[in-house]
This record gives structure tokens, C-alpha cells and sequence, in this order.
């Protein structure tokens, strides 16, 4: 591990990486002890967790010397004020909610980094053009509303009514009253009114764990995002065929669903690895497979088998082009085998991507780190994909990871976290300045 | 079509199959309306509907003046003495029960068939030298005690004490007390001794519907059977990946359980074909096939997947041959794709070779009427594969069917139901004389 080398354009120092390491360290603990649930922690969106967090966080910022306060979302926003605060902001940060019973570092790493790097300018005397702000977003976890990216939306103006209304999990309250709870001006959400104003924003840069293997498995401690990926997906594909006796039936005469539905899972496998091969960014996952519980037999050709399709990936073009192989190949396969594969309602989300400038901003710094300048895709979804489809300028630093995320078993090594730390600084200092 | 044709060695002709047409279309009908549930027939094995059955071919086959009886096992056994006794029978025959809501041919053909055959031999004045016996056995379908060929192996002391222990699906009763019901000496089946010698039979020659669809795609009124497959089975194949979050897995970091058994399944597909192509006779069926319903999700790489397997041949030494394909590939694409395939217990059941004799006998029979002579392998099992794998030889004709077995749609068409006859009448006036 290289971090604290000394360079021209990246005064960190061994100073500046043991104050984020105590820091870190400290945050992490106390947030931990706060809202462990037994098995991991647990920091509701819009609840009592989430709101602990946001509180020993602002209490540790004030204590740092730092300005706090809540916005009309009920975030928390620590600023460093600039010396032409009429500027556009710079800002930072991730959530501090989780799932339940998940880990101390999915949203979190972002704010502490965030907090640390504040709190390292201050502490150096370093007075920033463009004021800096950290914002300690909530509601970003699906898990209690069924809805991801509530705080940052809100942010934006980019709820509904209709979203307001959505139930929580773990009881019968609705999103908007929970929002109501911790003092989010729930009016002016309802009307969709940006709560503040995306030109108000310079950029967006996050720092967040890797929900991957990827970094573990090559052997990098942070890389520096270059996209979010969007998805196409399908919740049910039927495949339908013709049931018919096992033994009876022989293959030239079969509508088989099972070896129509692997023959079309093999064909995309191989476009997949075709289209990896090109350096084309893409995802697939067949994650809910099944035959009729109703009718399904050892001695029964299956006419029938349900399952979903998703694809992911940064790029649209991409995620087009897989589409469109994928119904070709329903209807090759489909007529090869005597099969007709139904879709349901296509599902989309789109990519968001992040900003040329910034990625290439974080990727010099990384160098000049003596770090690698590695880009990944981010596979899972972010705040940063809100912001960056809001228009404002954005960029990610992921941190290597181990066992994904939303499980109490993430492992974050602190050196790894004060690399990320030290590229996001040394940024976010170039574009202050 | 061409039934009828009068031969110098099988005096068939028009007379004859007008009386099988008559016979058959009364019979038939008899038993439809005694047996009919309002959906299809219902016959249960061992129970009124079947009894009903027995009692309305013995009616039929005294009014023909025919000798009939029960047996040991409760079946009915429908005589024409031969000149000469002490020799070792021919049977004929097959089963008169049937599922629930089932067809009115599956079983009952080969019943009727063996009743014309006789009736007419004794209206013609032929007297064979070898006896001629119809057995109408009970018991034949597996769907009230979970256990199939009941009747044939109650006959040939193939049933276990554990066997009479089985319940019935529609009541608490044993299978043991059912057969106690209509008759069977209960206490010989449960001491596995056989209710007739093997011995005494000359051979064992049934006629029955098709229960796939072939002979209907192939345009063919009847076929002959060279064997019943065996088959090997697992009930369950687990295969054991790692489960992940769908944006945030690439490919190469992978172990999907889908692409995996998609993978497996195509590679099965390939050596099936490969192996169909060097005219070995196999069928493959993956029945059962689902992810976990407790954790699967669109956006969850399936960590595991299970599914059945079944292969089933005529032929012992292709079944082993596929088995080991099997095995090699799920060691092969367990290693290439970092999965697992976990298998349960094997199960296995033998294949039964018809006689090559009765299979040449019952082909020329076929030629000589100028009906097609095809050789088809059965998929479904008989009680011919009982008689067979308890030594005797054993033949069978297949009549063309539509829709399948096991259902009321089942579709047979009368003439193609004489043809079947003709040739088994030709066959067996050979073998007797």
C-alpha cells in the first residue's frame, strides 16, 4: 500500500492519513455501538437508526469546528465555506441508512470520508474558493419503502404523491409520515420542488464501498467509477411448450421448455462474452427460474417454465443491442423448439454516467498517489446516479470490499478506506482551490 | 388402409374385421358409460370402477361362449382350450384400470383386442394346439398407491409384504385390504409366491395405445415394440453456487447457478442428439427445475438451483453411457463455472427387451397384411415388462393415438384399432397352431 506519498499536486501527508484513520475509527465504532441490532446494524430510512447516525455525526462535525445543520429533506449538511461563496458548491457525502441487520460501512464510508476530508482542510488552514459541503443523505436503502434513493430525490424534486404514500415494511405508516417525523418539509416534496437548486451544485462526488468482488479479486484498493449502471429487465418470461409423457415423447417430437429456455440461456451467455470481449460494459442475470409447482414431475416434460431477465450496463447503446439479441433469440430459439417465449412489461432504468472531467480529475489524483487509476462500473445503484441524472456533474471513488454488502459480514480494511479518502482530498482540493 | 388383405398365412378378411369393429365399438362404449365420471373413465385400480370393468368383459366373453374366470389375483382370465393342454399358454392381454378422469383406451384396448381375438377363433372353428388365455388384470396404473404394475406383479410374486402397507390417495385404506376386496389371496401375494408359474406361459403378447405421440407424426396405424425403457433418475440435482448481487458480479467472478445448469442442460442436449444420430434409442427429461422461493429475486444471482434428471433407454449399456456423460459434464462445468452439482440417490429401473422372436413374428404378420412393419421402443411402462423381466417371452403392438394418455382426449381411431388386432390375431394363430 502506497498511500501518503508526498507530491506537488497532493500535499497528503502521513499527518493528514492517521487523523482520517482516527477518525474513521472513532465514526465507525460509535455508529456501530449506536445502531448494532445483534447480528449487524440496522438504521431505518426515515427512523430512529438512520436519525442516531445523523446525529453523532453532526454532533462529532460541530465538535471538529465545523458549521451542521439539517436541510428541508432532514439530511444532514456539514459546510466548509468558501472564500467566493456565491459560487456553486462542491459536494460530498453518501447515506446513513441501511438494510436491516446489514453492515457499518454501506453509506456511511462516504459520510465519514466526507466528514474527514472537511475536517482535514480546516485542520491544515486550507480556505477552499468554492465552499465545500458534506451531505449525510437518509432514505437510500429500498428495503423499508420498496423505493431506493429517497433523500437524494427529494433532494431534487424527483418524488411523487404518489411515492409519499408507499408503506413502510416494518409497519403501517407511510413514507410520507415518516419523512414528516424527522422534519422533512413534506409539502414542498409532495409538489416535486427541488429542495435546492441542481445549479446550486458544482458536482456531486461519493465515496462507497464496493457491493462487488471485483476490487478483491484484482487486487485494488479503490477504483474510480465511470458509470452506474442502467438495466432492461423482465420479471416473468414464459416459456411455453407442450407437457407430455417423459418416456414417450422423443426429442424430435418435443416443445420442451427446459431445453428450449437452457438453449436460450446458453446463446446469451455466448453474446455476453462476445460483447465483454469488444470492451462493451454488461451484466446478465436470470435470477428466478421455475417450473409449475402445480404440475411439475421427474417423469414429465415440462410445457411450461417461467423465469427473469435482467441486463445491466452503463451504456444504453449496450443494454439496446442486448435487448435486441435477446428477442432475436426468443424467436429462434422459440421456433427451433416449437416454444413461444411470452415477456411480460419490459422494465427500464437508465445509466447514469458519470462526468468525463471528474472521473479524470480522481483517476489523476490516484496516480499522483502512487495509487492505481483503475475504472469500474458500478453494477449497484447510487445516490450519485441521481444527482448525475439531475444533471449535476458527478463522480464516485469505490473502496475495495469483501462479501458484498446489505450483510453485517462487509469488510472494509481502514488502509484501503484512507486511499479513497486521499484521492477524493486531493480532488476535491484541485477543484476548490 | 389396408386391414383386411386376405394371405395364405393369415386368413384374415373382411368378416373378421367387421365382428372386431362390432365387438370393440360395443365394448368400448359398455365401458365408457359404466366407468365414465363426467370428465373421462375412472377405473380404480382395485375398487368398483374396475371391478365394474372385469365384470362387464367376463358378461361379454361368456355370452361369446367363452370360459372365463378369476385367478388367484382377483384378474379375469377369459380361456380358449388348445388341443393340447399340457403345454405351456399363450397369454394375451393387458389392464382394465385407469387413472382418475382418465381415457377409455389405456389399457382396455388390449383387453378387447384379446377378446376379439379368441371370440373370433372360436367363431371361425380354429382350435389351436397351445391354449389361449386373456388376462384383463387389475392394478396396472400407479396413481392410487404410488406403485405401478400391481396386477402382473401380484401374478408373479413380485409384490412385497411393504408393498400390501402402501395407502390409497383417495382413502386411509391399504393396498393390501383393497385387494383382499375384490378377491386376491392376499396372504400368497404378501409371501411373494407366484399365483401362476412362470413356466406355464409360452409367452405374453399385448396390444395398447400409444402414450406419446410418434406413430400420429409418422403416419403410422401400429408399430411393434422392441423393448420397454429403463430408465436412471435423480429426483433432485442441486447445483451449489455463490449468490450476489446482479449489478455488481461481472462474468468472470461468477458462480451462477442458472448459466451453469443451462450450460450442463445444452451440453446433454448435444450428446443426446449425437447420440440419437448413431441410432441409439434415449430420452432426457429435466421435469423439475426452481430456484429458492424463500431468496431468489430478479436482482440476485441465483447461489443455487435444483432440478431432476431423468434418462431413459431400451438399451442398459446407453443408459450407463449417458450416465457417465452426465457425470463427466457436471464435473466439467462445476469447474469451469466455480459450481457445484450435488446429486441424491440414483434411482434406477431395468430396461425390458421384448423377444426378438415374437418382435420378427408380429412384423411379418404386419407385412403380410400389407400394413407397415415399424419397430418403436415404449417409452411408458407395460405389465409386458413385468412378464419379460420374470423370463417369458413377451411382444407387444402399439396403436396409434392422439393427445397422449392419462387423460379423456386420448383419441383412438377403430380402424387403426383392427389393424392392431389383425396383426396380433395373424401372430398368435402362427405361435397356437
Amino acid at each position: 500500500m502506497s498511500v501518503g506519498l508526498e507530491t506537488e499536486t497532493a500535499p497528503s501527508s502521513r499527518d493528514d492519513d492517521a487523523r482520517v484513520r482516527e477518525l474513521a475509527a472513532e465514526l465507525f465504532d460509535a455508529l456501530s455501538v449506536a445502531t448494532g441490532d445483534g447480528v449487524g446494524i440496522t438504521r431505518e430510512s426515515y427512523g430512529k437508526g438512520e436519525s442516531t447516525a445523523l446525529d453523532i455525526v453532526e454532533a462529532r462535525a460541530r465538535a471538529l469546528g465545523l458549521q451542521a445543520q439539517r436541510d428541508a429533506g432532514a439530511n444532514l449538511v456539514v459546510t466548509l465555506a468558501g472564500t467566493q461563496p456565491q459560487l456553486p458548491f462542491l459536494a460530498c457525502g453518501s447515506h446513513l441508512d441501511s438494510v436491516p441487520q446489514g453492515g457499518n460501512f454501506d453509506g456511511a464510508a462516504g459520510v465519514v470520508a466526507g466528514l474527514a476530508i472537511l475536517a482535514g482542510f480546516m485542520h491544515e488552514g486550507f480556505r477552499p474558493r468554492r465552499t465545500l459541503k458534506l451531505f449525510a443523505l437518509r432514505g437510500e436503502e429500498s428495503a423499508r419503502f420498496g423505493k431506493a434513493y429517497v433523500g437524494s430525490s427529494a433532494l431534487l424534486g424527483a418524488l411523487s404523491a404518489a411515492d409519499l404514500e408507499l408503506k413502510a415494511a416494518d409497519s403501517n405508516i407511510t413514507m410520507g409520515a415518516c419523512m414528516a417525523q424527522v422534519g422533512v418539509d413534506v409539502e414542498r416534496v409532495k409538489k416535486a420542488e427541488p429542495l435546492l437548486d441542481p445549479n446550486s451544485f458544482a458536482a456531486w462526488v461519493e465515496l462507497h464501498i464496493e457491493q462487488g468482488p471485483v476490487l478483491v479479486a484484482r487486487g485494488l484498493p479503490v477504483a474510480i467509477v465511470t458509470g452506474v449502471r442502467g438495466n432492461v429487465r423482465h420479471r416473468t418470461v414464459e416459456c411455453i411448450g407442450a407437457a407430455g409423457h417423459s418416456g414417450a415423447v422423443p426429442r424430435w417430437l418435443r416443445h420442451d421448455a427446459m431445453f428450449a429456455t437452457s438453449e436460450l440461456v446458453s446463446h446469451l451467455d455466448h453474446h455476453w462474452r462476445t460483447l465483454l470481449e469488444r470492451g462493451r460494459d454488461l451484466v446478465i442475470t436470470i435470477g428466478v427460474v421455475t417450473t409449475d409447482p402445480r404440475e411439475h414431475a421427474i417423469a414429465r416434460i415440462p410445457g411450461k417454465l417461467c423465469f427473469s431477465f435482467e441486463a445491466r450496463s452503463q451504456s444504453r447503446e449496450t443494454l439496446k443491442a442486448f435487448y435486441d439479441l435477446f428477442l432475436s433469440e426468443c424467436r429462434l430459439v422459440g421456433e427451433e423448439r416449437g416454444v413461444e417465449f411470452k415477456l411480460d412489461r419490459r422494465l427500464e432504468s437508465s445509466p447514469a454516467g458519470m462526468d468525463p472531467g471528474w472521473v479524470a480529475r480522481l483517476r489523476g489524483a490516484a496516480r499522483a498517489l502512487g495509487l492505481p487509476d483503475e475504472e469500474i462500473p458500478s453494477g449497484a445503484g447510487h445516490d450519485a446516479a441521481v444527482f448525475a441524472n439531475a444533471g449535476i456533474p458527478s463522480a464516485m471513488v469505490i473502496v475495495r470490499n469483501e462479501h458484498g454488502s446489505h450483510n453485517p459480514r462487509e469488510a472494509m480494511a481502514i488502509e484501503d478506506f484512507a486511499a479513497g479518502v486521499a484521492v477524493m482530498r486531493a480532488a476535491l482540493r484541485e477543484a476548490a482551490a
